[in-house]
């Protein structure tokens, strides 16, 4: 199983200002991969914070990917945090100088702007085909940018850099009882199945209570396996339950 | 200032299966009654990972909030795994065992139900106005369920057993001009100004390119004071602006 992590750089969701987007989209992403985001951290802009993050992430993960911080403001400051915790100078990388002298024009390639080409030395760019700015890349650490559209665009191209793992695959089925009517034999199905987990989540949603179980694994017959005990069970406790989702 | 972190678990939100809504509320919530969230970490399903989590933020900040896993199934960890967090006995807690066996009767009071009423050993319980199974406090850490409504209705039970601090006021600026046309000015009003942080967002939207400014203070003359310089230097530079959102 290949493994990754997301350090989210950004006071504005701290704050509760910006409701962040990004996680579910890498989360879903990085699945579809076959690659597990097995943690989120979302921290203040603070570049001690920044390097304890990345520092505690990067041994222990495959892939630690960050978003935000990359802009040309003051309180943009995840590229010399990150060569901070790879205890590497920030340089200007050429090639993100030469795209952005392109882009602006030499004379409006303002001091703000030239802090956009400044990487930790010997990082490889992240192309940016949205607004040229590029994000960049060291040893297991992906930098890119927060804004959403931006983000997307630069996890696009990085397919090609990443080991990817086994898909998996998920199936979700709502049934009409509360969660803690179906405890018992989630359990015992859990319990009995190697390779499959049973998520189970309880919803409360006008006036109606009832569990969205999702059935996860690399491999489709296990679930197809879980979901007939699952109705079955259901067909005899006279729970009512949704049709079956797609397998996806 | 007072300060929070949080931490969310939920192999649901790591899937990209679910998108993640506590933060945002939780976030805002706080910034209201002047505590500072600081840090966010989503984690998954294990019960290392819940102890890793809680046992590294418990002393570094004020308070540790926690979303997810208290229910009743068996991917419902979070009391065990506090309880271990604290090197602390997981035993039945009395209220809680009452008000549930009050709430589905003595008969209906099954095993899997019964997981709801342990808590660490000395836990205060945190009401559940929606569905009764209780949430719990022990020492500086808040365990709250995952469902966003019961989560909010326990959170707001809580006001009174948390110290407040200052509420931070914030106000917010749309420029139609580039962030980094905004750069160098942004730094120098934040440089020669204490008590005061400005974030910095670009955004594309329709085509438009442009940059929102979040000014953000516990002095609302303060945040006055940085909003005329930003829309002065505007006028001078003759970019567009949106009207002033009020401070709140």
């Amino acid at each position: 199983m290949v493994s990754a992590s997301l350090v989210i750089i950004g006071d504005e969701i701290l704050s509760g200002r910006t409701q962040d987007k990004n996680t579910a989209y890498i989360a879903a992403w990085l699945n579809e991969a076959g690659i597990q985001l097995a943690e989120v951290r979302v921290v203040q802009d603070i570049e001690a914070n920044i390097v304890a993050a990345v520092n505690t992430l990067r041994p222990r993960f495959d892939y630690v990917f960050t978003t935000g911080g990359i802009g040309p403001t003051h309180d943009d400051i995840t590229a010399e945090s990150v060569a901070a915790a790879f205890n590497l100078p920030l340089t200007t990388h050429p090639e993100a100088h030469r795209l952005l002298t392109e882009y602006y024009g030499a004379e409006d390639f303002t001091e703000a702007r030239q802090r956009m080409s400044k990487t930790p030395e010997g990082a490889q760019l992240i192309d940016n085909s949205v607004s040229i700015a590029p994000g960049f890349q060291i040893e297991n650490v992906f930098v890119m940018a927060g804004v959403p559209k931006i983000m997307e665009a630069m996890l696009e191209t990085l397919r090609p850099r990443l080991k990817t793992g086994k898909k998996i695959w998920s199936q979700a089925l709502t049934i009409h009882a509360p969660e803690s009517k179906m405890a018992g034999k989630l359990g015992e199905i859990q319990g009995g199945m190697e390779g499959v987990s049973l998520g189970s989540y309880p919803f409360f949603r006008d006036g109606n209570i009832g569990t969205q179980i999702v059935v996860r694994s690399a491999d489709k017959a296990l679930i197809a396996d879980a979901t007939t005990q699952l109705v079955d069970y259901c067909a005899v406790q006279q729970y009512r339950h949704d049709g079956l989702a797609e397998i996806n």
